[in-house]
């Protein structure tokens, strides 16, 4: 492969593990392949965020098409986050990520 | 899913993305999934990272058990760095990332 290919190649490495990186995005994205989810069913799942970073983090995701916030039509105002159909294309990587994470902490661990 | 249950799961995509995460791991990672690779030609891959960072980030993939670091029995010290088995267990991930990366690419700049 030749070196400017191999850098376009590394480069989409770097971009999507931006995306997906730093403490939370890949743990809130994994939270909502589960099922869409309110704000507080979110902070719950992911235990020590801040609500402050859960609304950055949860800002970033739908900017870049992620994720989807609706707000639902009832008494009290309720809004519903849940994966976009481009959000939902990182299931199976996502689950690979948790099934090699729990191999890997078992060789790390031992 | 218990949430408990939920909370270690997420705990992994954390753990996993900690290890590829940041901005050169992953890189590095992919840039080994070709083949095993001395310093310059790693360093000749990924184009801005500057030695002393190279340096660093391969001394925590080792740490890791990703990569395996080789002196070669040759006039010049020559060093090899190459994925261990468990660092080539996570080919598929990486293969992954990239061709995701790719669609988000087109998806993103559309």
């Amino acid at each position: 492969m030749k070196n400017k290919q191999k850098q376009v190649q590394l480069r989409d490495v770097q971009d999507v593990i931006d995306i997906i990186g730093g403490r939370w995005r890949g743990a809130i994205l994994a939270s909502l392949c589960d099922k869409e989810k309110r704000f507080n069913e979110l902070k719950r799942d992911l235990g020590s965020i801040t609500p402050r970073t859960l609304t950055k983090e949860l800002k970033y995701l739908e900017m870049n098409k992620l994720v989807c916030r609706e707000v639902e039509a009832s008494s009290a105002v309720s809004v519903l986050y849940s994966l976009t159909k481009h959000g939902k294309s990182l299931e199976p990587l996502i689950g690979q990520i948790v099934a090699w994470g729990q191999k890997h902490r078992k060789i790390v661990l031992d």
